[in-house]
């Protein structure tokens, strides 16, 4: 069973995986670059995965069959476990929990060598619609109090298959940054009784320099402070809190957002390696007032280092001004 | 100028260092592997680097000549600049100031191809008097409010040069990590009245199971909630807030414990690349009653990814427990 743990100094927990490598030897390599007869992931290999939870297919096939657009399946080697009580202790100083939650892999395409922003606007958009699925589904559970879905693209960000796909976690705590960034907005709104996120697009709409792109209902922009090189944002215009409430129009319209800065984020750097993370209100208590929901992507260009890891604080060569020109200058 | 910059929403501070990389196809490559012939770092090229700032040498030889053990040169692409004024101002709804502060390189060793694990104990206590140099001059300047010394080792853990060598940033701000963990330490001790890093270090010393090493005045330990594989850090048992207010017998022992550290790590990772860096009180305000510095030593075995920097959680597959077992029996 995994367990969270807490840092007795700084609050911080962490998730002690013990399902997955155990040896040091297993740290050297990682499994990257499977050829496709052997993913689990590419049609025909749906009895290598754990039984799907989710999929959309049209064909009239039943679960785990041929078929799928889209497939939602358990990871093999989750970081937590669904089954079993949160069971908090302490041992000495120390806090700790069982590794409950969940974790689950969104399959984006039956075709292992397509990439996320290579696939159609419409199957864009059904990963979308697959992510809201689980979020409903998984909001049932009261032992589970935040959802991230984030994506790991390429090796170097971390993705252990190559096989385009998403993953989702559920937690039974809302995390650290999730709170921080719900706290700076619910702060915000104290003091000035508007969003944070809503006077930051109306600015950036104004000021043009960190604009990348906008559509009918969403912006995307560098942010004025970002961590990373070509860190991007993807922001709906209307105010609101929660990823898993938005209508289908937005649910298109994000689809073609996502499509759109992907793109951008390929032509100009050559298809780098990238995570994105959606950040929603806590589930069961969406703060649709204070917060507003988002995608932030971080191509993978530089180390962080000991600097960053000291501080939390972090040095970037790349004047989010000047990434924003050329993400602007690279549209189709 | 640099720029540091501050995220409206969380209040992360950020450097936008404008020195470095411009264009989108310098992030594509890094300058590692630098062969000796090349290298600003090694005897010989000391007209190659900046004027140093600090060098110990016995030959009395001047500055910038040869003949020198330990080399501290101000970093030739700053991340921030040592003149100037702070500047503090806004720009809309964002908050910015001048990206004042030092950033220097403590060079280990004239010699190209040796590491500081392999460096003589007398040579690691050298660089650490060194740091202990360099904290005590940098003090002196009252825009600075912490001083962080790190070390990057490996082109995978951020090192741009493959000389052996170790960093240090002045800073005008307390970074958010290092507040946090002040003021964690701060809370528990109004709580009990004691330092939760000697409890620590009693409570490890009881268990065992976490406990790598310790010498007359040092403790190894692989921490309770790691957030990376075979995270290890090393405090002084006696207690002070500040590393640089340590006696000449204490920087002895903690060579000793460094280099027995690092060779532990060496042996049972095969070499991996790490950075470590050094927790201390902020500078003129060292807090000696609730804090208690420490380094903090991180070998780069995986690849921090979406969920880790959605969340502020770690996903880590090694407990401590092993590690700690794996480096013991890694003994010389």
């Amino acid at each position: 069973m995994p367990e969270l743990r807490k840092d007795p100094i700084m609050g911080r927990w962490v998730i002690i995986s013990t399902e997955r490598a155990r040896r040091p030897s297993d740290f050297r390599h990682n499994n990257a670059g499977r050829t496709r007869s052997e993913c689990a992931f590419c049609a025909g290999h749906e009895a290598e995965t754990p039984p799907e939870v989710l999929a959309y297919r049209s064909n009239g096939n039943g679960a785990d069959g041929g078929g799928w657009s889209v497939r939602v399946v358990p990871n093999k080697f989750p970081a937590l476990r669904i089954e079993g009580e949160l069971g908090r202790r302490g041992e000495g100083m120390f806090d700790m929990m069982n590794g409950i939650g969940a974790h689950e892999v969104i399959i984006e395409t039956p075709d292992h060598g397509t990439d996320l922003a290579d696939l159609a606007e419409s199957q864009i958009e059904e990963v979308l619609w697959s992510y809201h699925d689980r979020v409903h589904d998984l909001t049932k559970d009261p032992r589970f109090r935040y959802i991230l879905i984030f994506k790991n693209h390429g090796a170097e960000a971390g993705a252990s298959l190559e096989h385009t796909h998403s993953q989702l976690i559920a937690l039974p705590i809302v995390p650290l940054n999730v709170a921080e960034e719900l706290n700076g907005a619910r702060e915000y709104y104290r003091l000035r009784e508007r969003c944070v996120f809503c006077d930051l697009i109306s600015q950036e709409r104004e000021d043009q320099v960190r604009l990348v792109a906008e559509n009918d209902e969403f912006i995307t922009v560098c942010p004025f402070a970002p961590r990373f090189p070509f860190e991007t944002w993807i922001l709906p215009k209307r105010h609101g809190g929660a990823f898993e409430h938005n209508t289908k129009h937005e649910y298109r319209n994000l689809a073609r957002a996502l499509r759109d800065t992907l793109g951008r984020l390929n032509r100009t750097l050559r298809s780098p390696a990238y995570n994105y993370l959606i950040h929603s209100s806590p589930v069961r208590e969406p703060d649709e007032r204070h917060y507003h929901w988002h995608i932030e992507i971080m191509p993978k260009l530089s180390q962080v280092a000991g600097f960053e890891w000291g501080t939390g604080f972090y040095i970037n060569p790349m004047p989010p001004e000047d990434a924003a020109r050329h993400l602007r200058e690279a549209g189709d």
